[in-house]
């Protein structure tokens, strides 16, 4: 079970400063396939999620290389087993690796049976690779109310699913407590780049400098605000050329503010968890009178 | 039943200058669970929303103050109900907090009777906070031609919903006089950030800079040709931390023009109703020839 | 019937210089119904088309005023009928009113009998203000390959539907010549604007600034290119504020060319018509074989 | 068969510099007939395909013969029979022509027999004009597994519908070598321009000036991390007055910066596969549990 031996420095106090945290989703073929079995007979629609482990996956790391900033990099187990050299190249990079299902259905569309299975599978497949995934990001961050109970109870330390705070917080479960690392969908390369008719994945082309500039605009908000800034990018949206480009521009502008710090997910997890000045929250569900809203 | 016991100064004759009405809606899980009940269990879906209570108003509430900005909050009965909190704390900064339905179903699809159960209910939750509103928009903004008369009918004296004009005017219903404080789907920050998948929300991620820039020049365009500047925001969108950046870029703007104003919307509607420059209209229903439009 | 008596200077030989057509579709409620009769219900949609003969007429022709512009105003009957000062104020500024059907039902829904009585009672509807108009606007642009025949049997001299140029031409009917008066989507304000999601119009909303810079350019290279810049707006649409500043832009940069002028569509039909250079097509309609395209 | 006698200098070693390959589709009226044989009946859908002939191909071939750049348009058999002048006019041009099916249907959808007979018929069609094309592209891209293969079997050295890399690389087929070179929804007019509701082409009209400004810079990402342009075109899209001249602004911006050499599409594929230091890939199919991915 992934444990926090050292004080990390990610967001302790006297260590000012505003705190990036790059995750990136190497989904492969997942999100297609989960779209339907069909479009794995699609040769276009394969070779679209195909430049993830062969160009984009080398050209991020690089990337990340080039100005010594650490990721996260949350990785369906499908993925992991067809293309296990890019898993292990994200290794030997010195990056995180982390849980982010099996198949890359929703949490929210399955069974709990099913969901177990996901996890079980999703975990067996890294650890063949030696992984002990010390947090999870549900696939699309479709997270049903039992996410996180069976994030802790697969021993796992923090969940990224979750948009009820723009800071990371410590969340307290049956199982015990969990460091929830919130995303968002305004930061996200997604709902930027995505442009697939069938599957529809979207109709999204921007420019990356547009985008660039926008993420630094957000990061400068961060900063005045307060906060964690968590920036989802996927391998075979955000590895192509003009967006690697634009990903360089941002971290080059995040660096230049001077007290912006890059993390991966498991240090930011640490601190949360380790600072008693973090917020625990506890999920109340709602109570839904079905007189009101009668649609199923 | 709510009054206007002082002249106010919105826009009375010798008191020139833009009026600009912030209006913030405060939804919270409402909009997602009329989308369908389902979605409750769908916890990124409801953290998306709790976003709200939690972090986005206490945000826009120190912009406001910062500025010395008054606004108007439309709250569903159902989200004051879960987040009591919430609705104190706008009402400790001294906002005007308005009727906005109970539970977010439009009005254009429910039945007399049901419309009329969200006018009380959504009342009743508001008075338990000793509110008696003085005026109400519907959810979506889709007001019925019923709409109007159970506003007047209620004891209400003003209408957010409509969009016949872009400067507040009387309407005449047949329970008395409603100022009508017209508000339009270019002035409204939901088709500038709303991003959801399921439920639909919207596909909308724009640069909050860009949004600042365009409510600006609209602001501009509204000092040339007169009219009521009434922009809308919600909480769980503009609350996030580049978006009250953006928010605040606007606020500077217009404050630079040096003639622009900012009112509650229950100051303008007294100074539409009392001042008799004020348009007076009614409503006159299309007559639907069916043999011409016979699709229903 | 139309005729034209005077050689008119649009785009005859020696007289250089790019010509633009600002028409103005007036369709009121109609888009609307058209999309179904229920919406007559719904306040806020209703109010939404409302806008137009209300607001936005006057400020159009107030700002074509100022500039000296003539515009083409397309009215459906329906819309006449409803607001007939509306149509006499387009009048009394001077401005053509050309034919756009009478409910906004487009020609391709409709069967050749309820197509000519389309054609019929939107002539009827003209006849009430002693218009006879030269020239029609299929709804939506939608016209069948019966269109352009109709348009030359019932008297009118031009068309303005077509899009297989961007030069005014000569289309030859069975009935006679015809002008045809090409738009286009690109130069069209409902793509930049139109925003109601039921029923639904669209999901746009530009900046208005951003959309005269495009057709700016846009007019700049159909000086380059030669051409007839049809330019399309919705009362509606671009009598906002902000978008009549945007129109105000536009024309402004337009002027400044130096060699760019404003003509109605009946002058440049006439001019098309009467000059021996402008080409003269006859439409082929494609033969398409059914094993090949088997899908109705 | 088409074959590579000399070497070409698209991408061999001692001759650095990024390769841009324009590709331009001439698909006429196939894409809106295979969305519906009904759209034949709606003159201005045919009419907003018409305009690809008769006024977009002369003005591409005059702006690419004003900077001498060559490009390869991809014609489908339909089209080609439908406008046999458009064909012999890109001939004379000195252009390559190149497969791309017959009706424009995407092979995903087809059975083997259709497919082939699509592969077929295509041929003869381009076969009347004396053209033997090296190369093919899918309808949409659509490629099944068995298109690379067919590309092959019919004796041609080039397929461009692939994305799994954005470098020209050798695609081993059962019946022997292939380039691919790689396209991108990112390149694409289509994602820019098209805009018909019915059928939905797409929602799309950005700034011409923007596009390519954005092209620009996904250009100096090329350049950057080496690969091949391959940008894509249409006819009726991009040959309008206002994107024409964005596209002369990207080649202008293009050979400004000086290492920059268009090639046409059989150029780069004779270098890719007389060159040993290029990728070889096979395919390898995903292999996919029903299990886990249950629905078709």
């Amino acid at each position: 079970m992934p444990h926090c031996d050292q004080v990390t420095n990610a967001s302790t106090p006297g260590n000012a400063g505003t705190v990036v945290v790059l995750t990136i989703a190497l989904d492969g073929e997942t999100p297609v396939l989960a779209a339907g079995r069909r479009y794995a007979e699609h040769a276009m629609v394969m070779s679209h999620q195909a430049f993830e482990p062969h160009v984009a996956v080398p050209r991020l790391l690089d990337l990340l290389a080039a100005y010594s900033v650490p990721a996260t990099f949350f990785i369906p187990g499908f993925a992991a087993e067809r293309s296990p050299a890019m898993v292990e190249a994200v290794l030997a990079a010195g990056h995180e690796v982390a849980h982010h299902s099996y198949s890359h259905r929703p949490p929210t569309s399955l069974s709990e049976a099913d969901d177990r299975r996901e996890f079980e599978r999703g975990l067996e497949a890294l650890d063949r690779f030696g992984i002990t995934p010390a947090g999870y990001r549900a696939p699309m961050w479709s997270a049903s109310w039992r996410t996180p109970e069976l994030v802790r109870e697969y021993g796992m330390i923090y969940d990224s699913s979750l948009m009820d705070d723009d800071k990371a917080y410590v969340l307290q479960t049956s199982h015990g407590d969990l460091a929830e690392i919130p995303p968002h969908w305004s930061l996200d390369d997604w709902e930027q780049y995505a442009y697939l008719p069938a599957p529809h994945l979207g109709y999204h082309i921007n420019n990356p400098l547009a985008v660039s500039a926008m993420w630094t605009s957000e990061l400068a908000a961060t900063r005045r605000y307060g906060g964690t800034f968590v920036l989802t990018g996927h391998g075979f949206l955000s590895g192509r050329a003009g967006r690697i480009e634009g990903l360089r521009q941002f971290i080059e502008s995040a660096l230049e503010f001077g007290d912006v710090k890059f993390r991966n997910a498991y240090d930011v997890a640490c601190a949360a968890l380790s600072d008693v000045a973090t917020e625990r929250k506890k999920h109340e569900r709602v109570d839904v009178d079905s007189a009101i809203y009668p649609d199923w």
